[in-house]
């Protein structure tokens, strides 16, 4: 079986300035992997007419498969189009399945459908469309020089829809014996890399060559994943997946199928099944954890009501936090996070709390408690736990982690796990 | 004066497949942007020999300058000299300078000078070598096809190291008037892509070749760049800046200098200079604004509380929103985002608040409200505005975008903006 040769050319000026770092590309690559193929080679070229003609032909003269990323938007330096009409001779013209887009895009939007936007439907006669559901502009596919080329949107979100939805889906239909792959992922978080590799290999010194085995950081998770190339192999892949699945214990979330959970997401799940409610009391993190359970669909069956206490004085006005405990202890307290949770449990009503009160810097560290310091408490009125941290990282990771952590450790009380997360140094347990 | 051509060769099996963003390449875009220069065309390609060696030629055939990064180190799919080598028509030898400094670095490093570091002493025969201060490889500079071609290690403050210290001294004194470059960025926000391009093509039919106009979308906000190549240039380039900058008006936030601005650190901006506080009263967007504003360091000084009241008796019990209200006129309605703000102002004592409740999505919605309904209201005590809209995006996004015209529309009141911005519909005005 020959190897597929799909190639890929990306166009803007800030791909060539640093003023963006080309992060599609990487995950066209990713796309790819999970259905067995490979990008051969990338081109990365300016918003240039003559330069891009030249690529896309000599490109599809010796890819089978030539994906193009951006330049299809609406201004001038958007050159995909008129390019492409160029190379493959025909004209451009307006494509009626595009301009319908466009008419409805724009009533969907109660915007004008001006002269630039109109550019959009300006196509190379012939052309098939590819849908864009959550765009303006819709994708291109051609036939030239036996190369099939498919014009994506630079848009992250829109390359992504394109891919999954017709790109990938035609590739795979147009080559079926080119796509033999199976992926187990698992989502982690509470264990190291090194940790889990070292538990790996003590327990399978002889680790199967059929499967694949690897790791990727999907801040905060950590991603372990099982790949077999043939069919033949898928039951020796799942063998070791749920072996796997059992070391791993209760850092393990679940089986992920290519849409990744968060860990707001396992919470709520968690929530929902056993039909609890919780609420949060926030001062570092100033109402990153509500938005993170907020941004979940369903969300309100378990989340009311969420409270950012940013300065002492709110503290105590808004969660009732006595003023004196600020005073002896300090807003970066124990007891102060404890009070902050009773408070927040009372005014919520709900079942389950998750409190922080931190110092995210890059100022108002001391010697006693410098930057980065955190409490954290979590649980339920009658139940309520405490954990100090001290997470040097910039202020936007610290705020990451500590959602993170929060949410982690009431999903652990949940569960009443045993396993102690690597983030709990053995001198803080 | 002939604009440079300079090319990037980027070689690894790793950046094909998705594990690893190429970040090394948008880097040297900044390096060379900095004196003036921009890179022509980039080429990504596995770790293979004959797609190495086609490469390299047909590059060197078209550029002045070829940087090729990574296939440097000591393992067996790093392929870059012994390719180069053939390409060039030299022998691989032992490099007296190469050789040494793997002596000196086994020695700093307490390794045994073994096979594989040898390997990286292996050189074409006659080039020049480039230094590593900081790692094994030593870079290499030969000329072919009158290309000046630099061969650098994939790893990045080893790549960074040589860029600065030779590569790119010694093409400013190969090339001494290449570089010249200035660039005007401005971000707007409540003004589309098309609109702009569009009243820009009005006013300035003749837009001067010497400036290049370029659009470029940093969700939510959108950045317009004026860029020149030459020193005499400038004046014109500035004129339009400041033509440009009155065109915009008030959907202009201010220039920014490579450091990106969020809306949220505009506003804050604003707040500082003004000595205001404000708090949030959020349902929809569930904490986000908040956690907007706390992401930005010294945010404590105008922000001190907000509030997350996602079911109705939260709105009742926490900000004093009136029941009846919420029978009357329903959650998502003029009337409870105005007693949110209300409540919110007098628990928090914030000069100014911003109150949304809206539908999210994708369940909830009813044919009188459909899913992106959203009330917002902001301002002081004594003028609270409102403003409804019909956000058509995913759940992810309408917060997102909620939470952009939120900070927005308060940046607007601060600033007496009577620019009415392209999301505000004639129909809603």
């Amino acid at each position: 079986m020959k190897k597929l040769n799909i190639q890929l050319l990306l166009t803007g000026n800030e791909l060539m300035s640093g003023d963006v770092i080309d992060s599609n590309s990487s995950k066209v690559g990713e796309y790819l992997k999970d259905i067995g193929l490979t990008i051969t080679r990338k081109v990365t070229i300016a918003d240039d007419v003559k330069m891009l003609a030249n690529e896309i032909e000599l490109m599809s003269q010796q890819a089978d498969i030539l994906i193009i990323n951006g330049g299809l938007g609406p201004t001038v330096d958007d050159l995909t189009a008129e390019v492409l009409a160029k190379v493959i001779g025909q004209p451009l013209q307006q494509h009626p399945l595009a301009l319908q887009h466009l008419s409805t895009w724009c009533k969907l939007k109660q915007t004008e459908l001006n002269v630039p936007t109109l550019k959009q439907a300006l196509l190379p006669k012939n052309c098939n469309i590819i849908a864009n559901k959550i765009g303006s502009a819709v994708g291109i596919h051609v036939t030239h020089n036996q190369c099939d080329i498919f014009c994506t949107p630079g848009v992250p979100s829109e390359l992504f829809m394109m891919l999954s939805n017709e790109i990938l889906p035609t590739i795979q239909h147009q080559h079926p014996n080119n796509s033999q792959i199976d992926i187990t992922r698992m989502h982690t978080f509470g264990i190291g890399e090194s940790s889990l590799q070292k538990i790996i290999s003590n327990v399978f010194p002889e680790w199967p060559d059929e499967v694949e085995l690897g790791f990727r950081a999907d801040f905060p998770l950590l991603e372990l994943k099982l790949t077999t190339q043939r069919q033949q192999d898928l039951a020796i892949k799942n063998h070791y997946a749920k072996e796997i699945e059992l070391l791993i214990g209760e850092h393990y979330l679940e089986h992920i199928e290519k849409k990744t959970k968060t860990l707001a997401e396992h919470l709520l799940n968690l929530l929902q099944q056993k039909k609890l409610t919780i609420t949060t009391a926030e001062s570092c993190t100033g109402g990153l954890i509500a938005s993170q359970l907020t941004r979940i669909s369903g969300s309100s069956k378990s989340f009311e009501a969420g409270f950012v206490t940013y300065s002492n004085n709110m503290k105590t006005k808004i969660l009732a936090v006595d003023e004196e405990i600020i005073t002896n202890f300090g807003a970066v307290s124990k007891e102060t996070v404890l009070a902050m949770a009773t408070g927040a449990l009372k005014k919520s009503q709900a079942n389950l709390v998750i409190a922080v009160s931190g110092i995210a810097g890059p100022t108002g560290g001391s010697e006693e408690k410098p930057v980065g310091s955190v409490w954290i408490a979590w649980g339920t009125k009658h139940n309520l736990q405490t954990q100090y941290f001290c997470i040097t990282a910039s202020r936007h990771y610290f705020q990451e982690i500590v959602a993170a952590r929060s949410l982690d450790l009431i999903r652990r009380l949940l569960i009443n796990s045993k396993n102690i997360p690597h983030y709990i140094e053995p001198i803080n347990r």
